[in-house]
This record gives C-alpha cells, structure tokens and sequence, in this order.
C-alpha cells in the first residue's frame, strides 16, 4: 500500500502558487488528499484567511470540489494538526529565509521556490541582501540544500530534506549548457551569450509600473543588465565563471513562456550529430526534457507544459552554435519542476501529473 | 497677428496627460509656446516637480527641444507668472471640481478632461458623490460649463469659459446616437443597447489588479453593468431616458482605442442611404467625424487619429440597425478632443494639430 | 469488462482537431487506444499522409508515445480495418455533408464538428448553400441527427448515430437563453441582443487577411452583422424567432475564448435569486456548466477548460438583464463538446477527460 | 522659391508603403503634391488599380483630400507624363533589381526599400540568387548604389542617383555597432552577439503561416539562424567580419518595433563616460538618432517614430557592454529612413516630416 502524502502550499495566492495549487489538486497520487492551502503568510494573508481557493483563482473552480477548498491562517500548528509531510514554500526570498530552518527543526520536508537556500558561494547571494547571511543556522541551513534540478541532481534530490528549486531563467540556461560544458566542447574563454526573454509572470502578481498592461504591451525592454539575480545559479551550477557568461533578460509582452538564445564556441568542429549526441545521452532518463533536432523550439511549443525543450544550429564550421531553450516560466521554470521534485522524493515516475 | 496663446497641462503624468503635452508641442499654432506641465498636484507632483517630462514620458523626448521641458510644481502663481490663458485640467474628478471654480475666478479658460463638470441633472451625478454637491459655487460653476463636443454644441464651446471635456465610452456613443435621435427616426421605446469595448488605458495608470498585463491580456472583461459613470453623460446629451439604454462597458486587451455596437430599432424601415443622409447631414461641417459607407470601422482605422468613425448594418426589413463606432480613447476620447475644443475656442480650424 | 473504442478523427491538422487529438489522446477510457488521424482529406492530407502528428502539432509531442503517432491517408478501408467505431469529422462543411452518409451507411457513429448536419430547417441551411440541399439521402440524415449539446439533448444523444456538434457562438449563446426562454420569463416581443466576442482560432488555421497578425492584434472588428451561419443554430435551439433576435459577432484579438454579452428584457420582474434559480435547475445534472452567483465570468476564466461559464446582472428594477457567457471556442465550442458527446455515447461520466 | 519635388512610390499596398504614402502626404515640402501612387506592379496590382488608397489603408483616410487619392497603373509612361522626379520602389527584391536600371537609365533618382542594391560584395548577395548576378548592367547600376544610412553616408546619398534603403535589423545593428568599431574600442577577434527581436510587420504583408495570429501571438521563435539576409549589411557597412559577428533574428509577437541587444568585449576598459562620448561624437549632427544615458531604450519609446534609439551598460570591470538599440522597422528600418534620404537629396532639414 501506498504510503499517503500531505501536501501544504503556502504563498497559493501567487502565479506559481495557483499552479501549483492546480498540479496537485489533480495529482493522480494526492487523489482525495488535496494540500493544506494558505497565503503569503502577512497581512494579506490575515485578511484572506477563510475565503474560498476559487475566489482568488476563479480558474481553480470546478465542479470536483475542489470549488470548496478554503484559504487557511497558517500557523505551525495548522501543519501538525493536518500532518503535513512536504511543504512547499512560494514564498518571498526573505520569507522562506525565515521559515526553512523551523520547518526542518520541526521534521517537515520543504520544496522552497524562492531564491532563499539556491546558492553555494556568499558572493552569488550576496545579491539578496539576507539578513540572517553569515549566521551558524543559515550556514547549517545551506548544507541541507539540494538544487532542486532532477536533471543535474536526481540522487541528492530522492534523499533531501530541503529542495531549492531552481529559478526560472536558471533552469532553461542551465539545461541548455550543463551538458555541453560537462562533455567539455566550450570553448569557455570566447564568451558565453544568454540572451533570455520572459512572459509578464515571471513579474510577479503584485501590480506595479512594470507589470501595467500598458507598460508591458506592444514592448520589449532588456534589464537587470550584468545584475540578474539568476546569473549566481546558472554559474555554480555548470562551472562557468562570471567573467566567461553575459546573461541579460528581457521582458516580453506574452503571459507566460521564456526563450533563451544562447551563443557559444566550441573548442573544436562539432556536428549536429556530435552536439546532439551530447545531450542525448546526458538527458538520457530524463522525461521532461525534450531536443529538439529538425526545428528549433518555439514558446508555444512549451507553454503549459513542464517540458524544457532545446534545440540548437551550429555554423557552416561547426565551431559556433546558437542554443534555444523554451520552458514554461510557470511549471518547469516553478511549480512544475516543484511537483517533479516531489515526485523524486516520493520515488514515483518523475512525469507523473505533469504530462 | 495672432494672439498667442499661453496653455498649461495640469495632470500631465497619466496618459491623457502625455496625448495632450505631445499635441500641444507639436501644434502649428502654439509653436515655440510650450505648454506649461505639472503633475497630478499631489505628493507625486511635489516629488516630481523639476524633473525633465522626457523621464516621466520618454517618447515624448524629441530632439527639438522637448527633451528639456522639465514637470514644474503647480501654483496659482506660476500659472499667472507664465500668463497662462487656457488651462486643461488632466486631474482626478475631485481635484477639478475642487479647482476650476477657483480658475475662473482668476479668469482663467478651463478645458476639464475629468467627469467634474459634464452632468447638469444632480441625480445622474450622483455617481461621483462630489463633496460640494449641493453648494452655491458648484451650481453656479456648473451652469458657466458646456459639454465640450464640438459636433453638438459647437457655438456654446466657442465662448465659454469652462469646457467640461466628454468621456471617451460617451463620444463614441453620443456621435452614434445623437443624430439619429435628432432625426426622430429610433424607435425609443424599443429599448437601445451599447454594448462597448474599451483598451486598457481607458482605465488609468495607476497600477493595479486589473491594469496587471497578467489579468488583462488574453482576456476580455464586462465591469461596471448597469452603473459606469458614463451614462449620465450619454442620457442628457441625447434625450434618451435611462430605461431606454442600456451601456455595457468592456475590458479589451488592447492599450487603446474604443468600439462601441449600438442596437437600435427604427419606428419605420430605413434604407442605407436614408440613416447616411441623417448622419451626413447631421456631421456637416465637422471634420472629425468620418462616415463608413462601404465597410465597418474598425479600432484600428480611428487608434491614433483624432477621428470618430461610425459605420453601421441594416436588417433586410430595415427596422433594426447595428450601429459600430470607433475611436481613440486618449484622442478623440480625451486629449484630442480637447485640442478640438481649445481650437474652437481660438477660432482655428477645427482640426488644426490632430491630423 | 469496459468495452474498447476505437476513434478516428479526420480533419487533425486545423486547431479543433488538434484539440481533439490532445483530449483523446489523454482521455481515460482510450489510454493505449490511440485515435486514427487522418489531414484534410484533400490535396494537404495526401501530401502530408504519413509524417508524425508532432511535426504538425508540435505542442503534441510528449515523451509517452504520442511523437510516434502518424497521420494516416484516410480511406473507408483504412477506418473498417483498425475497427473503428467513433468518427469525428473536423472537415469543412461541405466535406462532412458529403460523408456522414457514407459514414452511416457503413454502421460508424459520427460526431461532426462541422455546420453540415446542426440544422433542421431548410431555409436556415440556406446560408450553407450545400450542393445535395433537398435530397432525399440529406433529408434523411438530417433526421438521424442530434444537435450535440448534451445540456440539452443529452438523452438524444445516448442512442444518437450522428452527432451534430453545435457552433462555438451557438453554443455560448443557447446555454445563456435556452433556461430563461424553457421559463417563460423573457420577454421576447422586447427583443434579445447576443453581442458575443471571439479569439482568432475561431477563424481557422488557413492563412488570410482576416487572420494576418497585423489585422487582428491591438484590433476589434464586428463581422457578419445579420448574417452569421450560427444564427439559425440559436433559433432552431431556443426557439427565438430571427425578428427577435440581433447576433453579433468581433474577432477578438486572443488566440481563443469567447465572451457573448447578452441583453434580454423580463416580463416581470426577477431577483438575482429568481434568477439564478432558473440556471441550477436548468443545469442541474450537467457537470461542464458553472454558474457565476457573485461576479461575471471573464474569458480567462475558462479558456483551455470545457467550462461553460455563466453569469448575469439585473438593472435595479429587475426588468432588464446583462447576461455574460464564456467558453473556449475550442473546447466547449468544438472538441471538448465533441468528447463530452462521447461520453454521453459511450454512458461514461460526462466530464472524464475534460477537467 | 523652393524647386517642387514630384515623388512616386510603387508598392504602396504593403506595410512600408503605406507608412511611405503617409508620410509623404503629410510632408510639408510636399504640400498640394501627393505621390504617385502604385501597386506591386503584378496581377494584384492590376486588379486594384483605380481604386481609392483608402480602400487598401483605411487609417490613409482623412477628411483632407487624401482619402480621394487613387492607386494608379504603373507604367514607365505615367511616370513621365507626371514628370516624377524621385521614385521610390517598396517592392520585392526582384522587381527592384529588374527594374532599377531602366529607371536611372530615364533619368530618375530611385531610393529603392528592397535588398536589390544594398550588398557590394557578390558573396554576401548570394542569398538572394539574382537571375542577372554578374552581368554587366548589374555591375555598372550597383556602382551607383549609395547604402542609404544618413548617419554614416550623408553626403555619397545627397548626389545620389540610387540610394539602397537599408534593412531593418541592420539599421538597428549598424548604428549601434559602427561608432564602437570606428573608434578602434571594440576586441574583435572575441566576436559580437547581435540578438534582435522584431515585430511581425517586418514580416510582410501576404498572409502565411508565420503571419497568422495564432502562430505569432504569445509566442517567441529564434529564425533564420546564421544565415539571415541582413547580415552582409552589417559586415559590409562596419567591417566586421563574418567569422566575428552572430545575428539572431527573433520573431515577437507584437506589430512593430525591433530591438536588438548587442554583446561586445573592449580591447581595454571602458567608462560610461567613455563609450557615450564615442557616441556622441559620432552622432553629432544626426538627428534620429537619440543616445540613451541613464536608462536603456524600449521598443515602446520609439516605435511610430523615426528614431533609433541606443542605449548600454558596461559591466564591472568595463570590458564587456551590453548595447541596446531600438526602432521602428517601418520607418526608421524602411519609410521614414527614406523619407530621410530624400530630405538629404533636397537638402532639406534631415528630420522634416519625421518628427
């Protein structure tokens, strides 16, 4: 007999939270179990407590129940009563920086899609500002830290206590340069290129100049140009140096879905054959990455999908290649890749509902 | 020669703001005669004061000089020191109505692009719950205002000293309406309905859950059902009474531009030509309305041009029509339209500034 | 034992089929039955015979299996040799009238998405102008067929040979009139206006100037005034006469969704709860209709789900009503209706494969 | 008095020739002096001859006269007879190279919008396979082409007898790059990254399956890679060359407006203050183009201007910078550079009619 998992979702009323909220309503293994939901854990939270999940997400409701479900006051206690195993956290960086040493002294497993526990190196973090950064607890925090990347880290992941998942700029570059620069075809001194482009989403919910209809329609606008909160990630996890990778991302006026363009040399001629081998055999195993080897891979193609898809052409000479990569900044760049690490931990199929 | 005349843009942060500072700079008759700007006249406008209003508007920044024009804080001063003669008011409804009896009393024109001023029946403006409902100064300021549509009320708008501006759902469906009413030809009885659809920045700038792109696009959204602010406006200037019309505004997913479906019964069969004659006759003499013949008109023959088109279909009996008229919201919805007035009032052709 | 179905579908490479495609493809009851696809059945289809689904519809590919999936040249022979029991025609119009005969002949059951077969009366067919119009073979199908909108034929349906899947807007507009007019409490002699909005998708997957994205973005454009083919559907469906009812359809610049806005007089006057009232019974025992009770329904609410959404405001005398209906064109508006007719067909909950 | 230039423009049915023929109408050089107007000069063209230009572009219509103008039969006659001294082709790269000769063989100035003239080197013209490549009226008319960038060729372009309008992307790319690679700073040897995104105008105006909204709308796809005919443009106009240079069009899902964000390492460190000055320098005395020095450009700022808007971020240690450069592909890509152009043939002001 299958052992039954408690779910909670705290941070539900944001973008990530509603997806997955709607992933694991629908979970084929969480059927009749559905998560111990709440809010963002402030004043809005307070506020919210008690009203219905399809108030705040009216494409949550249907007529499966699941119209009933309410918004609950978190509190540790709530967590205990409900006997919660795996707490999933999307929750502001700061918020999770708080909580995830309580809730593992406290024995819950935690699924955190905020930036809080992502980074090996003081430096990278630094970025965040932590206020707890240096402290014996985040020290000791941090060593639990799994990034939460099935593809990269599938072993660790099965057995950790704590999952940081990845960012959603920081999945589709890694993805798409791990197994190139792990079969050592870089030509790492050239330069590395990630031109990413993002749907609105990946903004946030809380309404602001930049997420105006007005702002975002009709435009495209590059920022946190050489100061992207993800470039720590993308580096510690495939071993590029800073100095070796430009990353810039910009916003692009769709709801959801990014694309990276990303440039690189190789040390010497590569096929597509010989680069497809590449990741053919790195992702071997690997349900939710998709190459893509006539075509390139498009946005659409990935929206409302967990797939990572990757594609790629190379020069007449073979020494250059033009990468893209397409997620769903939502799912495999969120919630999705979330579920997919539940998934690993509980040793079920990694694609379970997420297909 | 000419009078030169000396305008100042209270309000010029938003968006009927920016359609009017970039009109006005690029009038023929206002040449090298800059507006004066200010902001919304609140903290934002005391924090902004001396910025550049290319920084605030960055589209505006041309390289003949307009890139230096700098956001000044308002006072009934700075307007007399500059010999201010007309002042357009870009401001909250409050904020004008609190304002413009004070600008007439110091002998100012007032061009009003806020609802303050445009109702004469105090139950229709109910809706605003003004604090000076009821007082002296109102009604006395109210009666000195003339509803500032050219195409009805040409001749009062050209000597009067306070233009209340028409909302943008009110002109595309007053143009529509009015003439045929004039002409007697709707059967009133029969019920009318507007069924209309407004892009994004007919709802501010502010920021907000529903100006977030996330909510707006790929969507469509009806609001305000049987109470937008509008109807008052579109019941006293075209005699129809409230329980002859209903006005459904809509979200679209788009920044601008209006289209408005207008459903009216005839009290006899029409031809094509017939309803024409009423609205050619009707528009004789006014530039910026253009009639469809052919076709219907659509949002993207009247966005960013200051026309009011209206088309319309007939039943094969000719006792129903569908009437579609489109324009642009910030133009002949509001900046534009208010241009149209100031050149009323100066005696300029009508069109001068908005081709 | 549950009985195996075999399906086909004709007509995969449009966005209804690839709709379709997808709902079958993951539909409980079929999983290791995968449907026979076949193109166009024209010139396209035979050229295209034989390359994966994926490369068509590359939002299909997932690593279960579907990749592999082929389109097949479509034949009598191919349908009788894989045993095919369920055909679904996502052809033309004229392709389907041509057909279902043949079709029925050979003992398949049909769901046909297309016009052909949803009419009753010949001079609403008119529109269609179809070449065996008055024959005996059409005049006898046309009695086999059942207009598949299971809220309202559901039983018909059960023990139907031919499906007859209804209109997109037919359906947003029948589902919001037929309670009200089975209750006797419009007022129909006040006539009914159905403004309804529609995402591109509904134009078709072949390129033209209606569908180029410089036609449709940042746009809205009324169409087919007094003349759309799906006016009929409603008539026959609800029992409106053409003298009563406007239909007007706008392409919507979103890829799908509809929202039809609907203008209705009482004979008496109603309550919200006299109402909504109405709509529970009515809909009671139909899984995929949701009422809205406190707001109205947007077009993101039901987009990507087979939901038809329901919502409505009275005007304060409760004489007059605003009813706003949603659905996705594709789903509840073609192939999700077409699968939730299957499961009528098969006696399989109504919902299974459409939450 | 001022000479009266007589233009014409053949292929005004298009995107860039509707952009042309109105700012050709609203030119004050060329007031009570419409173009000649004509088709695409095929079957399409000869069908819609006679017919108002405000048939083919409704937005063309205003109550100014224009609205009368008429798409006339091209022929070499009309010219004549008309007395046209500039004639602008916005018509596909073949009929520009077939037709160019005879044009400057009578005697007129052509400022041609296609790719037929653009390229000195055969090399680079090899993507276009030209049936005349390498015949000696090819030849002999190709050492009459001045590339029509006003900022780098001003004064080849006003004794021009043929101006090559320069491509969009290029545009875009060569005015950010050439100033960097004129003043010796750039180290190219480690290669430039020109990612561009451009908006689905550039795309043309026949309908295709790229064009349809429901490809392109919420979407985002990488075309063309390494082999995009833009990009012997920019070798030949900066200097670089192809082993140094990767150009990534991009495909948004927006009407217009390209940017491209350009990746260059410097030879040594470079300030803020360093590369503005190069930029300034270099754009001295060219008034389209604005240099952004405190934030970067955005589609939105210039988009429905004549514009090229530049902007940049170093990173720390001033050896890399990312360059930001926007446009309006309609007009500073294609019409109003060419309106540009022809001002510089006049020796008018370079910015008239453009602001």
């Amino acid at each position: 007999m299958t052992r039954t998992v408690q779910t909670a979702v705290i941070g539900v009323t944001g973008y990530a939270g509603a997806e997955l909220a709607r992933l694991l309503l629908h979970h084929p293994r969480l059927k009749n179990h559905p998560p111990v939901f709440a809010g963002r854990v402030d004043a809005e939270d307070r506020a919210r407590g008690g009203i219905p999940l399809a108030e705040i997400h009216p494409q949550l409701a249907d007529n499966n129940g699941s119209a009933e479900l309410k918004l609950e006051h978190f509190s540790w206690e709530l967590l205990a009563e409900r006997g919660v195993d795996v707490l999933f956290l999307a929750t502001p960086h700061e918020r999770s920086r708080e909580w995830v040493p309580e809730a593992l002294r406290r024995g819950l497993r935690v699924i955190d899609l905020s930036g809080a526990w992502r980074l090996t190196e003081a430096s990278n973090r630094a970025v965040y500002a932590f206020a707890d950064e240096g402290s014996d607890v985040a020290a000791v925090t941090q060593t639990e830290a799994v990034y939460g990347m099935p593809e990269l880290h599938r072993k660790q992941i099965a057995s950790a206590r704590l999952v940081a998942n990845p960012g959603c700029y920081a999945t589709s570059i890694i993805l798409a340069l791990k197994p190139l620069v792990a079969a050592g075809i870089i030509d790492l001194e050239h330069g590395i290129v990630a031109d990413a482009k993002s749907g609105v989403s990946g903004a946030g919910k809380v309404p602001s100049a930049g997420t105006h209809f007005m702002y975002a329609a009709d435009n495209l606008s590059a920022y946190s140009v050489f100061r992207h909160r993800h470039t720590g990630e993308i580096l510690e996890e495939t071993g590029i140096s800073g100095g070796q990778l430009v990353f810039t991302p910009h916003l692009l006026p769709i709801p959801r879905g990014i694309l990276s363009t990303i440039y690189v040399h190789f040390t010497k001629s590569q096929t597509r054959e010989s680069v497809a081998g590449v990741y053919r055999e790195f992702f071997a195993g690997s349900p939710m990455v998709r190459l893509y080897e006539k075509t390139l891979p498009q946005i659409q193609y990935s929206v409302r999908t967990n797939y990572a898809d990757i594609g790629f052409d190379l020069d007449a000479g073979g020494k250059r290649a033009v990468i893209v990569s397409c997620l769903d900044n939502l799912l495999k760049g969120a919630a999705g890749q979330a579920v997919q690490n539940l998934n690993v931990i509980e040793g079920w199929p990694e694609s379970e509902g997420l297909a």
